[in-house]
């Protein structure tokens, strides 16, 4: 079953208590993952309808693979899954934020989250954190 | 002048540190803005290159509007400003995360952020927070 299409009017999709999710072009939304203790922002990825929704029911972050163009269950290979406590939407609805539990690292490079580089303003250079 | 261009390889991009930015098809990179005190994120925008070189020489968060095909400067006409306290990137560079401090709403509602709404997953009804 489709989510509901979003209002046409600005204000009434900011407002409404219905789930009307903006999907992209290509039929995707942002998702931001949050740890829930610390509030450190893990990791940005998308999510089809499909994910959003496995998301929701299993409370376990899924997400599109863009690169694999599959579903993704995170942590599903790698152990380093992530325990939804809370799914939030945008005003207009073209965004969500997951408030997660992260066993092990996000990042699959290991680290707890993807952003660890700090663009310094000087050079442009990356430091690490 | 542009950035150069992502490293073909996933691992350098991982770990270089240049800044290498991967843009979309449409040009943009997706941007998460979170208050630097509070943790709270505040909202998901996009930013094109002169976006986002702006927002790391100028120290004020700007964007790109989609809806407007324009810059944008945050807080330009409502006085919302956001300083930027800190860019950083993540580990493919196709995002980026700006620690802020707010003057004002974030979200055009007028509220602080734009996440606003959690999703009930018996009813997938938005409750407000």
């Amino acid at each position: 079953m489709s989510f509901e299409p979003p209002f046409a009017d600005k204000s009434e999709q900011d407002e409404t208590d219905q789930l009307r999710p903006q999907f992209n072009a290509d039929g995707l939304i942002a998702a931001v993952a949050q740890d829930v203790e610390t509030g450190e922002v893990l990791m940005l990825a998308w999510m089809n309808e499909t994910a959003l929704r496995a998301t929701i029911e299993t409370r376990r972050g899924t997400y599109w693979s863009r690169s694999r163009q599959k579903l993704w269950i995170k942590g599903e290979t790698s152990g380093h899954v992530q325990d939804v406590v809370e799914v939030m939407i945008d005003c207009d609805q073209d965004a969500v934020l997951l408030k997660v539990r992260q066993t092990g690292g996000a990042c699959h490079t290991g680290r707890k989250g993807c952003f660890y580089r700090t663009i310094e303003p000087d050079t442009l250079n990356l430091s690490k954190t």
